[in-house]
This record gives structure tokens, sequence and C-alpha cells, in this order.
């Protein structure tokens, strides 16, 4: 059907040259846009355009100036990572313009890193957790059964993906409710983040697969138009099954240096690559506008940001000044130095869910090729990892899983429950990508709840490391010192380094740190000491705080006895359970005021900390306590610090609420 | 190799006819055993005897003596709720006794109702939550590849469990990691709880489903002694992948009126069918005698608990005397009901994962044939449910998903994170058999985390109604009265009914309760209110209390008063999510001392409960606040009221806690 006014029902289907012309503007769209965010996926965006825009000009109905147009066919992106390719046949359809598209990734926007259905218009599904937008589609496509309703239902899906479970679960239930409404599409690009399917979890032969669970399969080169719009035609055809399309494609398609790269999945173009992009698509399109105005809406957005940021007599953040300096690094690097480090004992063993290199799982075998028998990598299927690793922890293996937050806590979350922990086996999992400063990825891969999901279960420790080196630290310990799961939480955003290699660090111990005096380097102005061993100052204010929380909560304490003269007594929990409950029945006692801040929806640590003390305090002790973190909300694309600002988790929110409050 | 004395080599094999005498023993003893514990599920473990049997008398290498022995074949159970027939064949080669064995799901003893492998020796696995008892194995498996040790591994499911996806995640990494020392047999006998597996969520061909995810596939008759064998051997002798075998089988396989009748899944044979069952089994069993052992086994376990229940000048407990008189009805009664009440609104769907009677949302459609297209099996799928139903929601439908609250919140959490409350969809969750009040299904049928994993989702409603009539009100409410995503929590045993219809109860409000004076009727001796319209009668203890906790609480409250003389505020929390801060900041002013009471891991109620009071306390307010529940340990098996006994959750157990917390 393609473009249709559902008013006039007048309709525009492009030809195949047609296609093949759009599909090469949206190749160029999705270049200039990725490059204007900075990061992004070209490489499986490119490997669709055709599948999308053979859909979108040709055989999807729809229209763009009623996006909620009842009978409009459904077209659900479930690999969401890619949704710069449905973003360009929005643009190209006229949903949106091209200057409206650059802003990708940024705050505030519709084009969210990972699809958003409330902020954008012509998207079905927000989305980017994978394997769940088939069950999704199917939902659609049984409510047009239930309603006699004759749209179809599309749903394209990475060839990675086909590793989660639930893609099989709703393969099967597809078949079983007689869903000929729906055409499932695979873009089969044989590449994942890790390296070929093949290599990461072999899904040969996926025709098979699909064959075995009843489904109409068809196979076609999915970049030829006619053989896409012909299986398009071929799926509608059929009755009383669901058909998948195997769409045999080239990541990074068109692109010389993009193409069949695994390196190309999730990085975005620089300006040479980009102009080097573009001149191969033989687009004239005006990149250096759409790059000014990619610029001038950061900046705008950036400036509201900092503009609501509070302000002091000077300028406190980070590296501002020729004082107190501090460096930068990435926690997840702490994780991957301690598993380099003691990778040697022949118990440890590791297991990749796809995304291993970033997570920095991968630092055990660098440099150490025979380690490489104890690296397993079970692709993208969180909950075989988990299940998998209890298996090997049962017979005396220590095995570390890892993966993003969302996917090592959430995702297998009733496999940690009952086969490592009601099992009590000596599993850890590095859960990567804590918080909203993973920045442009967006709400799905923001990872906001680990907390108390991990917490209430029996049998497992939980870590929360401040900065790479307590990362590090803890890493080794929970590893070598503790004989039980183990779920340690870090982010991916290079965070300050606010403690030493010698500076205490114990399981189950808080650590309680002071600002003494500005020096030249950040950590140097403070003294941090095992919680127990801090004699009383009478601080009027403590900050409870973890993980990357802990290094703002110290600018914050710096702010506060710089601007106001208040002394500050920051606590930081890298252990949260077990807990030092001592250390915060201190604080509260000693001090006056308690603020509890994560990055983290709000509660999920405070709670905890506030339950300690209520259980604790006596009738006489007269603190007054209140919690900073996410406000119930998910989180959104943005540049890590920006979010940081954003959601009010910076020293200056911190120093500016603990100023307030302690007022009140 | 069968069983085998790690010591000397030496090592008994039985032969086919031997094995076929064992497998009719262990008949018996598993209908003996699930006679005397009352509940248990004789049908699929008398389907898989015949395999069990021939692995652990023939083909399996383990040593009774020494069960750890490193050298031993492993046998992972995957369908845990069968374990009878696994502790039959631990029985028949001298693990444990028969009389030790027909203490099947009682508390404190090895044979919980789903395995536990710390409890029970020969158990290699603590399971019970479908679908990850393959990847366990696989991990085993792995780990002998890794150290080039020679043993086997072995792992029975069932057929409805290959609905999991989960399997099939485990499936694919098998064959890539060419697992010849892998043998997985499914079980099929064709029936789940809901009915045959083609009508809940069709499976065949499953030969062809294990092919195409690259299995060397055997299909035998699961019956016959000499194809299981073969089949073990040809398995053996299969080099580079896995072997599946799928063994055909009956459930109820040997005891004409259990054969292929899905209700004797979950159900145990009362005497009469015991003893008919032994006859058709031409057994001897001595089976008065080990009924009467089972007896005095849980007569003293039963004894001990109430020995160690706290004890006040007169017995106050559930209609214990004439007066005080209370109804005991399901809380999921209420929401079967509300659902059967409401089912002619066109928008509502229900979905359903296999063990759909018992949480009565088939009440939907009972007495409404017409409703039965808006009724969707999925199948064992949790997180399709999850997905599917979002999609039914986003095409404007209300559906309720529905299943046991661990794998109706934890299992597909991060479905119900990104697809339904990211999207902010419309979805119903009914969560079943919350709590250690499931009873005898045992500790991974024992939901205990709900609250927070719930509680920290953005756009999420959480209930935890108090009574059936409570469920019923808040079911129809979040159904017809709220526009996205709700979780209720609700158990299974039959609880007191403690509100009447004309109750107020609204979302976001808590309720206060105070008793007034005994009564006929335990529900008359009390008055309920709005919170917000009690007024300050100065009560020394706040009881704040959700679900089944605020009968016990209320009846803690009638101790109190007429044992000790103190007046209780009990509050009722049903609405968690919004909740009534009002109320409880109203507790913490007007009381002095605060309990919070939970059936559910301590603080995951309570925390939130203290950090609102925390957050809202002035200095001069000098509360007490104590927290009880399940202090982080999983629950056990056990009958119901004797579970509420000993994990200290009793009124009287309350009672006592808080008679003590008022001294402080």
């Amino acid at each position: 059907m393609g473009v249709v006014d559902s008013k006039t029902s007048k309709e525009r289907i492009y030809s195949v040259e047609e296609i093949k012309k759009a599909s090469n503007e949206m190749r160029a769209y999705i270049l200039l846009a990725t490059h204007c965010a900075g990061s992004g996926h070209p490489g499986g965006s490119l490997s669709s355009v055709e599948l999308i825009a053979s859909a979108f000009l040709n055989k999807l109905k729809h229209d763009p100036k009623n996006p909620a147009w009842q009978g409009r066919d459904r077209f659900f992106l479930s690999k969401a990572h890619i949704v710069p390719a449905l973003y360009a046949a929005l643009v190209y359809t006229s949903y949106y313009s091209l200057g409206e598209m650059v802003t990708l990734r940024q705050l505030w926007g519709p084009f969210q890193g990972h699809s958003d259905r409330n902020k954008c218009k012509g998207i079905e599904l927000s989305a980017g957790s994978l394997g769940q937008g088939l069950g999704a589609a199917i939902g659609s496509a049984l409510a047009a059964k239930i309603n006699n309703e004759k749209h179809r239902v599309f749903c394209l899906m990475g060839d990675g993906e086909q590793q989660e479970g639930s893609v099989w679960e709703a393969a099967m239930s597809a078949y079983h409710f007689k869903l000929d409404n729906l055409i499932a599409i695979v873009d089969r690009n044989r590449l994942q983040i890790d390296g070929c399917t093949e290599d990461v979890m072999c899904l040969d032969s996926m025709a098979e697969k699909y064959k075995g669970f009843g489904w109409n399969v068809l196979e076609i080169d999915g970049h030829d138009i006619e053989e896409i719009l012909d299986a398009y035609d071929l799926a509608e055809r059929n009755k009383g099954r669901p058909t998948v399309i195997i769409a045999h494609t080239t990541k990074g398609k068109g692109i010389s240096f993009m193409e069949n790269k695994a390196e190309w999945h999730g990085k975005a173009p620089n300006k040479d690559q980009l102009i080097q992009s573009l001149k191969e698509l033989n687009s004239n399109i005006d990149y250096e506008k759409y790059i000014k105005i990619a610029k001038q809406s950061f900046e705008k957005i950036d400036a509201k940001v900092k503009e609501d940021t509070p302000k002091f007599s000077k300028d406190y953040w980070w590296n501002s000044s020729d004082k107190m300096k501090v460096q930068m690094e990435p926690t997840r690097f702490g994780f991957g130095k301690a598993l380099n480090e003691i990778g040697d004992d022949k118990r440890i063993v590791t297991l990749h869910a796809d995304i291993s290199d970033s997570i920095k799982i991968t630092d055990f075998e660098k440099g150490h090729p025979e380690r490489l028998n104890r690296v397993f990598s079970i692709g993208i299927a969180e909950q075989n990892m988990m299940s998998v690793a209890a298996g090997l922890a049962k017979e005396g293996k220590i095995p570390i899983a890892g993966t993003y937050g969302v996917f090592a806590s959430g995702r297998p979350w009733d496999q940690i429950r009952t086969t490592i922990c009601y099992n009590n086996l000596n599993v850890k999992i590095g859960g990567a990508h804590g918080g909203i400063s993973v920045g442009p990825d967006g709400a799905t891969h923001q990872s906001l709840e680990e907390i108390p999901l991990m917490y209430y279960l029996p049998n497992m420790h939980l870590f929360v490391p401040a900065d790479s080196i307590e990362t590090y630290k803890i890493t080794k310990k929970s590893i070598l010192d503790i004989n039980g799961p183990c779920y340690l939480r870090f982010g991916r955003e290079a965070m300050p380094i606010v403690t030493k290699p010698d500076t205490y660090c114990a399981i189950g111990d808080a650590n309680v740190i002071r600002y003494r005096k500005e020096s030249a380097n950040f950590i140097d102005a403070f003294e941090i000491k095992q919680a127990s061993k801090h004699k009383n100052e009478n601080e009027k204010l403590a900050i409870i705080a973890c993980g990357t929380m802990v290094a703002e909560s110290m600018r914050a304490a710096y702010i506060l006895k710089e601007e106001f003269g208040i002394e500050t007594r920051v606590i930081n929990i890298h252990s949260v359970k077990p807990i030092d409950r001592k250390a915060i029945v201190s604080a509260m006692k000693e001090t006056s005021h308690i603020l509890t801040v994560e990055e983290h929806q709000v509660g999920g640590f405070g709670n905890i900390i506030a339950g300690i003390i209520a259980e604790e305090k006596k009738p006489e002790d007269k603190f007054k306590m209140k919690m900073l973190g996410i406000k119930d909300r998910f989180g959104e694309s943005g540049e890590p610090w920006q979010l940081m600002r954003y959601f009010g988790l910076s020293a200056e929110h911190i120093a500016k609420a603990a100023s307030e409050f302690l007022k009140t």
C-alpha cells in the first residue's frame, strides 16, 4: 500500500527504482545523524535500509499525517538500536524533517538512542532490550484478529537477537495462534557486537529453526528491493501461519570501510568518515548545514541544563580550575584490570553475553591467550548465561558473568534467584552500565533498579564501588574472598578517581570521607578512613552514597564547606550487602541531617539506609533525613554529564539540596 | 555403569527385568509419599519412572555411599516438581530409606516439594522454576570438558517446560559447545497443568525443533526399558554434539485412573486411591506403617512449631473458640470473582501461563463461553506472556496476565520494565502465590521478593490486598479505574476474611483498623476506616501491614489489648504504589512505636515505610520502629499455617514481638 492519506485514501506507492534511490538517501541520513550524535549504531542500520524502505514506501499502509490511524499496518522494530534507519524512513515519508532527525540522541528529543513511542510519531514500540518486539507484535496481531481488522503486523529483528529465548517463546506462540497477519523479518547480517554470530553463538540454520517452529520461511537477499517486495507479497498470500523472511544482508552495507566490520555495530563515523561515506553514496546532502543545526540544538540544551545547575561563588566543576585536579576512568576498567590480574587462577571462567569488550570482561584474556579455554561466549542469552554459570560453579569453578545492568540483574532475575542464590552457588555477576551516566543509549540501557533486585535475594552479596580503583579491589575480593553469589554494579562513563590504591576498602565496611582543605589534587583534599576508625567531628550533615555518587558527594562536601562553612561526613557504602550498619547508625546519632544520594531510582538504596536508621534509632535521636536520586521515572538519551545535571545528581545539585535541607 | 562403590569400583548393574521391577516399586513409593504429603505431582513422576530408574540402576555411575564422588555421572532434574520420582530412585539405591521419603514435603526435611541440593543427598540442583536445568547441566558438562573428566551429564526435562525460551537458549548453546557428554531427556507425556500441550502451546514437532537447533535426536517409548537403555548407549556413542532423547510417555503411567489425566499433574491420591493404586501395582508395601511414620513425623514437627509459638492466657488462634469467628477464603478467589463479574467488557483479555485454574484467572470465562475468544493460553513462557500482553494493550485491549508471583514478577522482569512500563501500557499482572503461605511446594514457589521488584518500576502500580474481598475490589479498580501497568500480589491458601463488601477501599488510600471489643464474629470486633478519617486515639503502637499480614496484625491487636491492655492502630496498606504517605506519617507522629509486618523478605515493604517516615519526620518526632518478615532466607516446604508460625508471622509472634518492642 505504501504511504496513504487516511482521509482521502490517496496512495503513494514508490517504484523499485524510487525505493533504491530512497535507500541511498536514507543511508546518508543515518550516517549524518549518527555523526552528529557522536554515537549510535550505523552497521545494523545500514543493513536494514532496503527492508525498511521497501516496507514504508511500498507495502506498509501508513499515513504520516495521521500516525495513529487505526487502519495502518504496524511496523515493530525489535532491534531498536538500529532505530536511525527507522527515523530515516520517517523523515523520507515526512513524519519529521532531516533537520529534526540530526538531533538524534539529544536530551528531550524525540529521536532517542533506542525508540520511544511516547516521544516519537510513527514508532509502535519503545524498545531497546532485545528479544521483546516479536512478542509485542504478536499481541498487536492478536488484537487485529479479535477486532477482525485487516491490517498487517511487521516485526524487524536482528540476527544476534535470535539468541534470546524469548524470541523462540514468541515464535512458538505465533505458530500456535496461526498468525498469518504477522510478518517477521530477520536482518541476517551475520555480525553482532562481539563478532560473527556463528562464533559468538551459532544460529545456522536459522531457516531450519523457524521451520521446526512451524513457520512459513522465506530466504532472500535483503538488499534486493524486488526480492523484498516479492517476499512481502508472498507473506501476505500465505495463510494459516506466520511468515519469517530471513533477509541475508551485509552489515554496514553501502559504505566500503563499514561493510562486514563488527566494529561498526555501535560507533559513529567521524567527519572524514562521514564525508567519505557521502561521497560513496553520491550524496550531495548539505552536511555542514545539518551538523550546524545539530550542534546548535545540542548547545541550546547544554546551556539550558547548565543554566539550571545551581551556581556558587565560583565554578567547582570537575577539573574546572588549576586546583583540585582529578583523573577520570570508567569504573568498568577496574573490573577488567582485576580479572586480568587474577586470571591465572584456574578456577576462574568468564561468560560473555555479546557486549563483552565494552564491559571489559575481555581483559581477563588480554595478553593471556592460554586463558581462552576458560572464556565462554553465550551470546545474547542472559538467562542461559546465569544457568550455565551456576552449573560451572557447582563443579568448583568461579564463573564471572557480565553484561549491562538491566540484562545482568532483571532479565535473568529468576535464574539468579533460583539457580544461583537458592543453590547458593559461587557465581560473580558484573553488572555494567549502572545509572543514567550511560548516556546517549537512553532509558532502556540505563539500569536504575538493580539495588533492590539484588539486595533482597538471600545469599546474594551486592557491591556498588565508588571508582575504578574500588571496582578493581572489590572485584578481586568478591572472587577470592567470598564463596557465594556476588553482584557488582559499575558504570560506563569515565568518572573521577577518588580513592587511592592504599585506601581502606573491605567487604561489609563503609568508609568515612572528610573534606580537609583545597589541594592541587582533589583526592588529597580529603581524608578517607574505615568508618569505625572515624572519630566524631560533630559534622552537621552526613551524605550516605554509593557508586558514582560518592565522588559527587565528596565534591558537594567541598562546595558546602567552601561556600557555607558546613562540615559534611561522606559515607561511602561500596558494600551494600553486607552493609555497615554501625557507620550508618553513627552518622544518624552524631550528625543532625542525613542525605542519601544514589544514581538509581530514589529509595532503592535510600530506603535500605532509612530502614537501618529507623530500626536502630532511639526516641531521643533527633536526625532528619532526605533522599536524592532518579525520581521514579525512566532515563533519557543525552550526554552523560548533561544527564547527571538534568537528573539533579551533580555535586552542585547535592550541595544546594543539602544546604536547603540543613535549614529545615 | 549403574550403582558403583567408588572406593572398590565394584558395580551393581541392574538387568532389564530388575529395572522393570524397580520401576513398579518406585511407583508405589511415589504414590505412598505423595499420599502422605497430601500434595505433590504424581502424574509426571509416574511418566518419568522408567527414564529415571534406567539411569540410576544401569547407566548412571554413582555411589550412594559417596554422593559427592567427583567421578559420578551427573543427573539434573529440571522439572523438579516430579522430584518424588527422583527421591524414589534415591531410596531404591539406598541413599535414603522409604521411611524417610514418606516425610515428603514436611518442614525441615530433605524431601522438599521441589528439589533442594543443600538438604538432600544425591540431588545435583535445587530447582523448581522451569527451564533452568538444561543451562545448569550445560555448565556442568562444560566444567567436565575443561577438566578433561569423562563422566556424563544427564538432564531430564518436562515437555511443557519446552515452552520456556530459556530451554532454547540452552539448546542453542549446547550445540555451539559441541557437548557430546550431555544427554537431555524430554518426558513427552503431552500433558501439562492446563491440559494437552498441543492445546496449551503446541510443541510438535519437538524432534524437528531440536534438529533445527543442531542436536542428535532420538525418539523412544519412554516406558520401554530396553529402548531407554539403548538410547542412553546411542547417546554415549554419539560424538561432537549433544543428544536429546524424546521419550514418549503416559502421564500417570501405571495407575488406571491417573493415566492421561491432566488433573493428576499436581494432586495427591487419597487413601482409597492409594490402596487402589498399590493394588494395580501388585505392591504389598505396608502402607499403613509408612502412613503412620509420616503422620508421627508431621505431628512432631507440628508440635514443635506450636510449642515455639508464643503463649498467652488463652488460645487466640483463628476459630479456636466460639467467639471471634472468621471465614477463610484464598485471596485469589477475589481475583477470579472480579474477572468474572466485569468480563463482559470487550476490552478485557486474559493471558494464561499454564497454571491458570489455580490462580483463578479462568473464572473470567466460567459460565461465559462467549469470552473464550478473549482468552489466550501462552504456555509456560512468562516473558512472551508479558510482551504479548503489551502488544494487546497497545491496541486498546486491557490484558490480564497471571501466574505465580516468582514467575509473574521476576521471570519476565525486563519485559515488564521495558515493554510494559517504559511503554506505559495498560497491562494488569496477577501475581499469585505470594509469600510462604504457599506451603508444601516450597521455596522456589514461595514468592518473597515482588514488592521491591515492582515498586521501583516507573509507571507501575502495586497492590497487596488484605483478603479476598479487597482482592476483588482492587482487581476491579485496577482494571476499570487505572490506565497503566498494575501488579496485584495475592496468595494461595485460604486466609481470614477481615473486611466487608462495604468497607472503604481505594487506590492510594490506606485503612486504619482499630480493635474495639470481642464479638461473635472477628470482623465485627474491629472498626475499619479510611485512614484520613481516623481521629488520633493516642494508640501506643502502630502496625503497618499489607496482604495476609493485615489479618494477623488485627489478631495481634486483639491479643495485645486483651493480654496487655495495649491499644494498637493497624494500618492496611493495600495500595503500596501509590502509597498513603499521610496515614504512615500520622502513625509515626501519633504513636510511639511502629511495627511493619510483611509476608515477604523483611524490608522489601518495611524499608519503603521507613523511607517515608525518615523523610517526613521532624527532629522532635520520637518514634521507634521495628520490622517483621522473612529474615533474608528462602522459604521451605511445610503446611501453610505451620510456616506462618515457623517464620514468625503469626499474630502470636507479632503480639509478642510488639509487646517486647513496646518495653524498649
